[in-house]
């Protein structure tokens, strides 16, 4: 396999770079019968896009969804699902710096060293617009998902640079109060001051990084596959797959390290009401035991890094290995928190609706 | 697919339970060729076994290691490396407690969500005891690398409980310095608080978390492809697919929350003598960038929760959902992290030895 | 997998109906460096197009495909290629008797056997149209494989109805011979007659079988794997996953059932020049022994069933299961194979591309 | 992917060669709560032995199936069945000729092109021995699609040399009557001819090819993606991946290729207390339509080589490319079909199966 696709049975391709045509996502396997429109990708598309405020990059990309296929009289027929998402701004510009000359931080290297050449384009293939097709996707499995069992999932800013979210309890929180503010904190207080530090940040010419939390209710009991493909793993993929990911943890996550068996594990109670009718006390294990989930929400965080692309001349080698200096240009996001939000939530949502088929597929 | 196949073109794929008559592991896609016999994986599977000191649990495991296809004249053929391991003691016994109720931390509950019913010898697949069969794939991936390219791979633990120990360069650290004390920690001084912290829950009746790092070395640059299967995405799956592990890290990992743009990036210079030519001053992005490799050391972590068993009565529910007491028999490590170690470089050889064959196809 | 995508290495993601918007194919995996641009798609899709002749189905589709992404300055990035084959006509028509009723011999039962509803406009999915996105992507591994390895792939009609083709030496026809005549046919006393054939069988409202023969010179021995994915096996998937084919033969074919051992076997003989130096003979086996290449050209005929739109009156059922009596309107092939040649020469291609980039893994 | 799985939710993994220690399967998805155990796996290793009668070759294997895991207090887990079939024969034997020579009509050859090196003992991984791991697949693809579906699929030889047997409805053929004789076809006075032809073949030390038909009853309509992953086209890859088939046709098969559209169109009609109640009058197509299963018989039949090992001097070349002789030593089927009616068997089942569980995924 290429690398581009992704799952099983809920089955994802993409294609697409950053100043090219356009970027393609084929949706293979998705369920027929659910309704479904170009209506329904917008809102995270939207989501998605830059400049929608002072913290994030003003650049401008229209991310119209066109519908190619699968779909028929407003549904579902259970055949490749294929979107494109044009590109707007294609002109021909001046790369020349970028085109010869490595970004530190950036794939432009590795790109090269893979393949003997990229298209350095705004970054081509390893740019974030390359995750227009995954949103799009991820919009599709959100319906089903939705729709079909109440499955719901949200990400949350929970960390920028030094600051600290207080959000006592993830799954109760709303896509109302993640999008009550730019920065997509649940915490109003948080949200403000981090608004104010990436704004900081970025007076300074730098970026920041930070961390985000995701969270997906009503996933029943016994998702995911005993050994390499258990549920925690796939979505350890999925988030790691995303770009300037550089830490995932589940539940307690890297707390664990200093917990007691003792202490850490969640105990099993009676949950009369659920299928099966048990529960646990506590969710330390973020929602999963053994890789397959326990009916509990599924909690996980990602530390995303700071943007590369920093208004900075910075020094660097060129493609013969020579020593040079490199000014990025162009508009970056000083922080990518808010802009990951959706991503990572597509992502989680592709996963699960994959491991949604391969359990309707255990029993046969 | 259901979960028991790893990799594209290493392709892995194992089979068996904790108390079942054995292990089995088919290594599909090893380049013809390679010198290689039982000899080759005992050490691995030596390192992985129970009961090497004080400080795991003295359970008996044999693990020798039978190849029966794939190996003439002492060589690798290309066809299908099939490795059977048996069971030692597979003697019936009174599992009653395990068999009715649900052990809190474990995939029993989760199993009987998913399946309806589970081998509940032991953990049966839940079992740890699966590793094995990694394992002894991972020492074939060991040996192709080593040989072919000079890859080597290599776990340490570097924290338990509150221990921290103190590795300078990771990449620098050798076998025997990981093999020198049973915590497998190449700080001595930290090695021996951790042995006594160790010897300590254990006569609590405890048990306790901890991480270990993983480094490999002479990955050349361009492994991993740009969007799903980034290289990180495919190490970060293999990890979290392992048992307990709650947390995974590259490079600065999670410290990149704190971190700025301007601090961040490692700066490319020319590197004499490598192909190509291009080097990084510092390492904090842990050896790839735009999730393919950089040519420098890739440097993971991860986050191992305390093991679940513990001697200790605890409440717990029964198949039915209805309250009771569960007891934990056996002899359980206290602390999961030493015999974690091999466990992981294991799995970590598999990504690497996929994405060995993955990058010779490329070009055609 | 929901069953649209084809092939390892060499990856191809089809999706699009026949009256939907338009038709889509991303092809991952294709190697970095090949030169590549629209033009080199237009002439297979020309072939496949309807309305060439007298004897195909005057349809109009205009078939001008728009590579998305995955090429830059004019070569392949390495990077996956969308191209996107917009339908022509997508007016509202009146598509009521397709809609409730079934047509013989058609997937209009069966799609909605397995799906519950169907995209009835033109047959949907099930609409001999999606093949212009597999001709789109052969196209690209035809150039692949010839430009890097000299691969010529070519298919011609050597049977329509009881009317048999006298074609000494498949493995020597040119193109040029086999687009002489709008039957496809290589020999141009056959082609008459069949043409003339094909002409009275439209008279009579009626359609009519054949078979095509298809020839890949300059493969390399050692291409397919020995058991599951033989070459003979991924070949005979490819054919078979054509529309309307019902039998593949290789080499001697259905012939082997009245053949002798001592008869049948190909003798190997030195092949001065060759790599490996070893030829045979004869190629009974059709170029492939285990099913591996064995350097000799491969050779293979599919057997293609007479369309099943024909202008008759036909009793069939509707949806509920009550009889009733169907018209197929619009204008269809009185016989396929003309059309069928660049179809199935583009899966031949792709399973070669594919084969191509899987050999090259298997040293590492 | 290495070519030795096959499957995308029955997934099967094999490997194994002739003179090693033994051959192993690997059943990934096999749903929980089949009862199952050696027994099981009996009956059709059986079928598959050598030396069951004078026309088959009286070489001893005795294919004692050891299942390792996946079936626990009788019944499946729904985790991996591993099956061991050791090898029986495996002393050291003088194998010189084949070493160094290449056989004609066997895979010597492509191997060595291939891989650079080859198990020469019996032929090694392209010896048909390692179709025990199939039929041992295949048997418990057999009992869970007889029990939970009451599916049956029965092989049966319908055609050696140039006698062909009568067999005017081969949906209503029992297995009885097809082990009723050593050639396993259900035409007694056929099965006579054909046994003497056999014998007379082998008196001229010579072999000879046939023909074999597979039917399945009581798959359901709608099994079967619509493009690539067609049922026929997987079943046609699955009679392929066989050893000497040269040839594969479903339902009228190449006969097709004199019909009229008007002629070879099975009329849908009504057929109550069918679930959906729609049938066919006829069954040309072989039961399937776009390549997805209409309720009726599936019905494939299959063109077989006679095998290369035929008890004669004969010219080749040795792995130098040089002219020699070599004599085929050790005792062969003069005709592989009655032993090859087991293992096609097997093949349709794991197809069978693979689209069981992928149906079963359709709805989520």
């Amino acid at each position: 396999m290429a690398g581009s696709t992704f799952g099983t049975l809920f089955r994802v391709t993409t294609a697409g770079e950053s100043h090219g045509p356009g970027n393609v996502v084929i949706v293979d396997g998705c369920p027929p019968g659910l309704e479904l429109s170009e209506a329904d990708l917008i809102p995270d598309l939207q989501r998605r896009k830059p400049g929608q405020s002072r913290i994030t990059t003003p650049r401008k990309e229209d991310d119209a969804p066109e519908i190619l296929s699968g779909v028929f009289e407003g549904h579902t027929t259970g055949t490749p699902i294929a979107v494109l998402i044009r590109n707007q701004d294609q002109r021909s510009r001046d790369y020349g710096d970028i085109k010869d000359k490595y970004r530190p931080g950036h794939a432009d290297f590795t790109f090269d060293a893979k393949f003997g050449r990229r298209d350095y384009r705004g970054g081509g293939r390893s740019s974030a617009r390359e995750t227009t097709a995954r949103v799009a996707a991820g919009a599709i499995a959100r319906k089903l998902l939705g729709q079909r069992l109440g499955i719901g999932v949200l990400g949350m800013v929970d960390q920028v640079g030094d600051l600290h979210a207080d959000i006592p309890d993830p799954g109760a929180v709303t896509l109302e109060q993640v999008e009550a503010n730019p920065v997509r904190c649940p915490d109003p207080a948080a949200a403000e001051k981090m608004e104010q530090l990436i704004k900081d940040v970025r007076k300074q010419q730098d970026s920041i990084g930070g961390a985000a939390r995701l969270v997906a209710t009503g996933v029943p009991a016994g998702w995911g596959e005993p050994v390499f493909d258990k549920l925690r793993a796939d979505l350890g993929k999925a988030m790691f797959s995303l770009p300037a990911v550089m830490g995932v943890e589940f539940g307690e996550g890297f707390a664990v390290a200093h917990a007691r068996g003792s202490g850490h594990c969640d105990t099993l109670v009676p949950a009369p009401g659920k299928a099966p009718p048990i529960g646990t006390t506590t969710n330390r294990a973020g929602g999963m035991l053994g890789g397959i989930s326990n009916g509990m929400p599924i909690v996980l965080r990602c530390a995303v890094k700071p943007t590369s692309s920093i208004p900075q001349d910075r020094p660097t080698v060129d493609r013969d290995g020579k020593e040079t200096v490199i000014a990025t240009r162009g508009r970056h996001d000083p922080c990518l928190l808010p802009r990951f939000v959706p991503m990572a939530e597509a992502m989680v949502l592709l996963v699960l609706a994959d491991h949604f088929l391969r359990q309707a597929a255990v029993q046969g």
